[in-house]
């Protein structure tokens, strides 16, 4: 997984037309990360920004109005960066099935919280600082889990009845996995999760019948 | 479910002893709840509260030294709620085994986050103001539902290799089912949601085998 290119889609109101200044946005980008996910929205500065990304001050307004507006680039960056993890990690392997696909999802969802481990508290803090792009990231996200439950419904491997809800109840159960296993501790390594979200989704709690 | 009995347990510095006393705790406690769900904690003022409350604000500080002391006492006040109508809800109850009980708790949950609207904003917002609090509420949902998984593994009806990490994926359905679908919107009713979960957790989400 590659964490170095530059988000997918323009952030801010001034995309960089040159590699320069993509990869200029990008280490403003890195470094509101790690200041947000440190200090907070509130505590966090401009300046604490800059000095972090090794920039001007000047050039920070090159490309970013505020802090809000920062922040509000910053949340549909690692919403995009999310995505594009977990795209690229499901186009990467040959087509398992539709469980195979969430387990593998979620395995590569876990594994960019652990090594980006400030996504939690940025995104969560987003609820407060800027509710839209809360909202967004998390409807965005139910809609590509059920875009992929409705795939499997249409090879006949899932249920042909599963609805927007079942979409969310398997994202919370990956929200939690990863608040759980991710950041706050890891004393199961990411494939162990995934593999517990999977048998839910496989067979239920249920004990078989014999 | 009655919401104007006190909390169990002690919260803040200074218990009540007497019914007035507890009356005008609980008082201050709704107030909070309304002024901090409204307001976020950093906007909200213990001016506030106790104008919401119709208390004097030397009464506030009968109970409480501070802003953060009372937030506190809200966020153990609103797990404790969650807790105790949850375990209402399945006492009251003939025992119809352990996925009903998991369906009914979710039931129970969602119903009291519909009538209660900010407990999402408050207890997210522990995070940032109180992170003890926002991680015990979570480790003390995740360990009672484990429970419920123990116990239904002995009875024999679920798998006995469930483990802690079960119980957080379970938990996490319901914190985003409930996001969803009593906070954002009421668009499905609360039964409704809770047979989403439900169905889940006895066949997972695959095709039945004819």
């Amino acid at each position: 997984m590659t964490t170095s290119e530059p988000s997918s889609g323009p952030v801010g109101n001034k995309v960089p037309r040159t590699e320069r200044g993509r990869q200029t946005l990008r280490k403003l980008l890195d470094a509101a990360a790690i200041e947000f996910g440190e200090k907070g929205f509130h505590e966090a500065s401009i300046i604490g920004i800059t000095g972090r990304a090794k920039t001007a001050l000047g050039t920070f307004y090159t490309y970013f109005d505020s802090k809000d507006e920062i922040f509000r680039a910053l949340v549909t960056d690692l919403s995009d960066r999310v995505r594009s993890t977990v795209g690229a990690a499901l186009t990467g392997r040959a087509d398992g099935g539709a469980l195979e696909t969430e387990r593998e999802a979620l395995a590569a969802f876990l594994r960019f919280a652990g090594e980006h481990k400030e996504i939690y508290r940025i995104i969560d803090e987003a609820e407060f600082v800027d509710p839209a792009s809360y909202r967004s990231h998390y409807e965005s996200t139910a809609r590509r889990i059920f875009e992929r439950l409705q795939a499997g419904g249409r090879s006949g491997e899932l249920r042909t009845d599963l609805q927007e809800a079942h979409a969310w109840a398997i994202m919370g159960m990956n929200v939690f996995l990863g608040l759980r296993y991710s950041i706050w501790s890891e004393e199961l390594p990411a494939d162990q999760v995934a593999e517990v979200a999977r048998s839910i989704l496989k067979d239920g709690i249920t004990r078989p019948s014999s």
